[in-house]
């Protein structure tokens, strides 16, 4: 059987984190779906497009990742897709007590489907998008917390 | 002198975390009063009476629960009814921290109450009222999350 | 049926931390039973008859409170003593994960027994036996740090 | 070359905590200036003439105290001033976590700035602004929480 | 390139937490090595080879885990065997940490070799070989926490 | 008044994150004395002798730090050198927990001494003087892990 995770999240914007995490994740899976959850309701600061965009330049090379939007829960997309892997990466203790949370609920919902966590590199650690955003917000300079192919002054 | 507590909470909605702490909590106390923080200026998912209603149907038959709606602070209503016990279940060390902050304000402004805590049984650790308002929205099923007397639906 | 808590521990030595929790979870119990749990194998660093002695005398005016050493589980002695609550201080949320292991274990061994929290003031958040002991063993004063009817020095 | 340090902050209102903590930072550097960030979009309960002026009423004897408001970065406005660090206080190990992210994020973005922490002492831990936000809507009393010179009604 | 974990600790004793994280895991990868970290100055509770007998026992069936035994350091007996990742069970967020400290200095050590984790399900997320061999040392009765396949009593 | 830090630890052995922290904090201070607590009971994996010259050599250039040695309770140190100022260094918030029980209880013992906290640097958040023996032990090689200037292999 085919190993695909899912790697879901509002990517807004996609960091160097996310993209470490995709890139030590490649060896494990055979294929890496990035899945943008998208909610109507729910405003974000980049366009779902940009969004969509940015993370496609960023794995152009490589055949092995698809970037997918979806609505509703993971766990359904996950089901639609027949995929048995969700992937998410760990900075803090922070993080790990609301993933799981999430994993937990997810795992009582949908037991047939796997969380699977790498840790964020030291370095990388404080490199939240909630923080990028709060940079841009204030007018500072965030390059350095995004692949090299994201211009996000492109907008 | 009677051992009666206010367990508060917003209950949006009541899931079988709540439920479980409530009947642990039964024979330390005489009557457990279920109190529903209502608060004008905040937004709950699902109205008012339906909460009150809901949290009295899954009680029914159990005469030592009462269940009330409060405006104001906590430890005010406490006053008010002459309680002397704040119950409160704790899930994780995120939940410590905030129930922590909460109960040594309450001790500061009301030194003549005291705060008891219950833990959670695993299996309910990862049930939050939040997460379960995701799934709805989201829409998936959120049955197995509150008390079987509870149809959500029913809104 | 009575109401009798189990507030177990080394005591080694008691502290005025222990002592609030003892005192504020009176009103909710009928009876406290401050049992020293003994291991010949484990070293403590205050005898066994000193640390009964201490703890009786802080005591001596509250009939309600009983000090008792025992062996083995603290889930065996609460079944010996038909005792069904378990009390516990909370100071920090590393406390809380430890306990949280130790009260999930006993609910699955001994699932009648409740373990039920006080959280410890927050003057007295940072008072721990271990401290105390380095503190002694530097040679320091700790006189603040225990209730004042025990003299460690008359040991 | 001076010490000086920037104590960042949205003040709403400005607690006996933040007080102490300035205070025991005083013998540390030359000067302290209190930094009421502002932004135009994020609504305070507070007005922020309110603000300033309650803060130079608590420091009014004391010259190494300058009170300032600042719009973008933390970083730029030291940068502005010729300022090297960032003062800030911790409670909780939630708020270590927070301040971690935002403290590396800083030294990754400006590494000539350093970030130095002092501790809360114990018994204004649990005092953070959005409490006493919340006692105050839900009309309770938090004269208590302030300092003395600040007259919360005066508004 | 062949996927095969190494799952280290010292099992003493393996219990249904750690049977639970490799069948999970199996999916995951064409093998697993369970490899029981040997150090002839750290004394165990159970002999090394009733350990390597037991764990052998309950994957009697899985001819894809394999169990060994080695000492140094993790990461070369990785290399030894040619094995890219290090699985690993998380179960609160102070595992989270030490977990952390142990993956990130791997990493430095060894950038070729990757951490995987899984949170251990609720339900078992109070299983420690530690708690059990308290357990055992205060004579209580542990069959309810390790694989049905161990007879611990055997020893 | 002078503001002297001293730096206390055992520092078995002294790390590249011990380093940082005293070199990000002698702008602060006009003086800082690195600490080492001798403590004839506990037994160290490098000898006190070996651990002074160390230290003295990674720091013969900079005439404002100090190593010196001392037995019994930091705050007995500091008085007695005049000192105000306890640094540490924070990593994570295990780390924290620990570091505020023993702050505090300091401040209870001395309140004219203040503890002042910088954070690590993300990559060197995971180094650990308890890791680094652990690896040693086990053979592996550390050299990454400590400055340049000390050779643990000179031993």
């Amino acid at each position: 059987m085919e190993r695909i995770a899912v790697f879901p999240g509002s990517f807004d914007p996609f960091t160097i984190g996310h993209e470490a995490i995709v890139k030590r994740a490649l060896p494990l899976f055979e294929k890496i779906i990035i899945a943008i959850g998208h909610n109507k309701e729910k405003k974000c600061y980049f366009p779902l497009d940009k969004r969509v965009k940015w993370i496609k330049k960023v794995f152009k090379d490589e055949l092995r990742v698809e970037v997918a939007v979806f609505e509703g829960l993971t766990i359904d997309f996950c089901h639609k897709r027949g995929v048995k892997y969700i992937l998410r990466g760990l900075r803090t203790s922070t993080d790990f007590e609301y993933e799981r949370m999430i994993a937990q609920t997810n795992k009582f919902m949908a037991p047939d489907i796997e969380s699977v966590f790498l840790l964020t590199t030291p370095e990388l650690t404080a490199i939240h998008s909630t923080t990028i955003r709060d940079i841009l917000k204030h007018g500072g300079d965030v390059s350095r917390f995004v692949p090299k192919e994201i211009d996000l002054d492109s907008i």
